[in-house]
């Protein structure tokens, strides 16, 4: 039996954005952009021979950009965006999200998941970094819309052994799952929700699987505040002391990061990535926000995500990456401080690091993976075009997101999701609305008292 | 010779958003809105008789509101979106935009307006509080694609006297132009930019002509604290001096108001109105906001805008709306000031009230003008809704703007825009695009130094 051939697609005639390591990204003019199986082969000037078995995806007219990547949510959350406004991060946690949580059953997961994997697909994420409950039905739903994801399974020490016990199976079971676009991360929730020996057991775990960890960890001040007042040392020495930096980590937040961890962030660079998701700090008006500055400077990488859509409403990753850059001017004081070229670096290279893609992800480059999203800047809102990356950074929105492909196969088409019953999902999605608002039963899945 | 019947339109089978003048604000459902002339006459259950003459503007399944109106912009900056990135506020006027609007000809702001005009109807604002040069050529535009705005030409006194009177005469000419459509301001472009003297002038005018001033004043701390080393007082205190408090104000930004001018806002305060424009503070990493909190308690009335394009880099103003609630939640640092309920209020009736529109303006009420925005909350990024003024404030996206109603008549419907020729505008506009930017002339409107 002979092997079968490859699937192979050309995006024709689109312009280009090259995301250059270092250095200005630029846009360069009518590619066509190869690709076999997963990967891209070859971006050469349009009007070369094609093969004939290829399938075509037209990008005249279009800005093909490298997949976004959200580097920090919990992609079920999509379903309690907005209820829960205008509230502090207390009750936040505990009048509202944690007590809703308490309804979610597994279908609930699942479908709520299906919902925002479609949204972040129409709006040009291919990839995302999850923590979340249920992490089997977050992974199936990746499985079927076509999606990437690295996905780590929600832990409370309140949870028990057996429960730490099932995280691991689950990432020995669905590590490199989906034909590779699954793929597992251990995730304790963060230090003051889980005890050192969990954390401790979880990093040998890691190790061992050679995956890595995501957790919250130093997410604002007053936790760094908590944690040296109860124990002497900040969250990142709790990471430190735990061997979670060495296994490598995704740290949600470090809003909370202080130079007392500069060192022992440095000495582990190589494999810690933080996320940065402003839109929930001012939200929940927490200052400082994450010291995107030093941590680059430090040589740790740095992407930009939503969160949670109960906090950030969308999983909108453009509007990430903007609040990104216009917080971090403003933290700064430097309105020269993550240009626009610099910005879309740290959303796509940073992103696609975070989320533990091979080296070099995050830009279109012969012997990536073929994670490729075509944005149409023809709009109104983007006329005259002086400068594409100044409107992907502060002018874009997410429907103007033609087509998505992800792994070499088109997920979206002129904005037709092929992969989701759109209506279908929608009705589940209803149906489910009220009773998982409902509080009324006083349970909660856990108490926020950093 | 009898009297033309008025138009008449009906809106129906919409859902209303309700905006009080205090309290939440609440959405009803399955509404018919009945319109006659320019004014909304009633609003009933639907499915009652209607006119037979009347025009139908179907709302099933829409979200009507009130039309967002943007507190303060530049319309024809539209032509240097993305020209002037990653520059502080200096570097932003005396390198990049001051030179460039050397460039700018009565025909380039002409077509300029009706772009920003298109884009705004198509994103749902439905009135303008606009400042530029070539005012009449602004105004034509709003007549032409049936916008409403309230247009005050800008006036440095380097200009000379000549230019004054022209200022003057424009409002003679054009107060109260295209039905009702255009009023005017008085612009003085900031205290820092015309002298006492004319500022005492256009205040006369002002009072003479009963219309208000717009201006930009205390933009930022610097510019108060320049205010305060070379004259002793502060810009808001050169307000007071000179008449323009009592003639009626739009102060743009009013970043650097600080307490010392607070006595002299609460005395001016039925007739003092502050835009907050937060997109372009964060671009530039200036800081403190507009103590929003402060002037609300002081009884002055805030809106919501975008500034010009060439900052905000669209004319967006729910992202602008966005903005001013998540960064006053910050700045206050309490994240329950400016619930959604609030911020749609200052949206929607501050901004109408900023615009000098007719009082109690800014909500959907029988009486009010005919300004109504259709809104369709039923895509992917907004399911399930919980609540709809939470995915007014952080979740919408202009593109969610199906129909636009100003004063009684459809400007788009189903996203196709009924009175601009859009692309034969493109056209003109890209035809414009490369003498707009271009600088080597070494001219320039003006030299940044408040």
């Amino acid at each position: 039996m002979s092997t079968p051939e490859p699937r192979r697609l050309v995006v024709r005639g689109c312009d280009v954005l090259e995301v250059p390591a270092e250095g200005e990204c630029t846009v360069v003019s009518g590619k066509d952009i190869h690709i076999t199986g997963n990967l891209i082969t070859s971006i050469v000037p349009t009007g070369r021979p094609v093969p004939r078995a290829a399938e075509i995806l037209d990008g005249t007219g279009l800005l093909a950009t490298p997949g976004l990547v959200n580097g920090h949510t919990h992609s079920p959350m999509v379903l309690f965006r907005g209820a829960a406004e205008d509230v502090p991060v207390h009750d936040w946690f505990n009048k509202r999200v944690w007590p809703m949580e308490s309804n979610l059953t597994a279908q609930d997961v699942h479908h709520g998941a299906l919902l925002a994997c479609a949204e972040m697909i129409s709006s040009g994420v291919t990839t995302f970094v999850d923590h979340y409950f249920f992490p089997e039905q977050i992974a199936e739903a990746v499985a079927s819309t076509g999606i990437r994801a690295n996905i780590a399974p929600t832990f409370f020490s309140s949870q028990g052994p057996a429960a730490l016990a099932e995280t691991v199976a689950f990432a020995e079971h669905w590590h490199g799952g989906a034909g590779g676009r699954v793929t597992v991360s251990l995730g304790p929730h963060a230090p003051y929700t889980v005890d050192d020996a969990d954390l401790t057991t979880l990093a040998v775990h890691a190790r061992r699987l050679g995956i890595g960890l995501h957790l919250h960890a130093s997410e604002n001040l007053a936790q760094t505040e908590s944690s040296m007042a109860r124990r002497g040392i900040t969250p990142i020495e709790v990471l430190e002391r735990t061997g979670i930096l060495d296994a490598g980590v995704m740290i949600a937040h470090g809003c909370g990061i202080i130079p007392q961890d500069y060192a022992m962030l440095a000495d582990h660079a190589d494999r810690v990535a933080v996320t940065s998701c402003p839109k929930v700090y001012l939200k929940h008006a927490l200052w400082p926000l994450t010291p995107i500055r030093d941590l680059l400077d430090l040589g740790v990488t740095v992407a930009a995500g939503t969160d949670g859509a109960a906090g950030h409403n969308t999983l909108d990753v453009w509007e990430a990456l903007r609040l990104v850059a216009m917080t971090q001017k403003l933290e700064t004081r430097d309105a020269m401080f993550l240009s626009v070229s610099d910005t879309l670096r740290l959303a796509m290279r940073g992103g696609a690091a975070a989320a533990r893609l091979p080296p070099g992800a995050g830009a279109l480059e012969p012997g990536q993976l073929a994670d490729i999203v075509l944005v149409d800047l023809s709009g109104l809102h983007h006329r005259p075009l002086h400068d594409p990356r100044a409107a992907l950074v502060y002018g874009v929105q997410t429907n103007d997101v033609k087509s998505v492909v992800v792994d070499g196969r088109v997920l979206m088409r002129d904005r037709k999701l092929l992969t989701v019953d759109v209506p279908g999902l929608l009705a589940e999605i209803d149906a489910r609305t009220g009773r998982l608002v409902d509080t009324s039963s006083g349970a909660s899945v856990q108490f926020y008292d950093p």
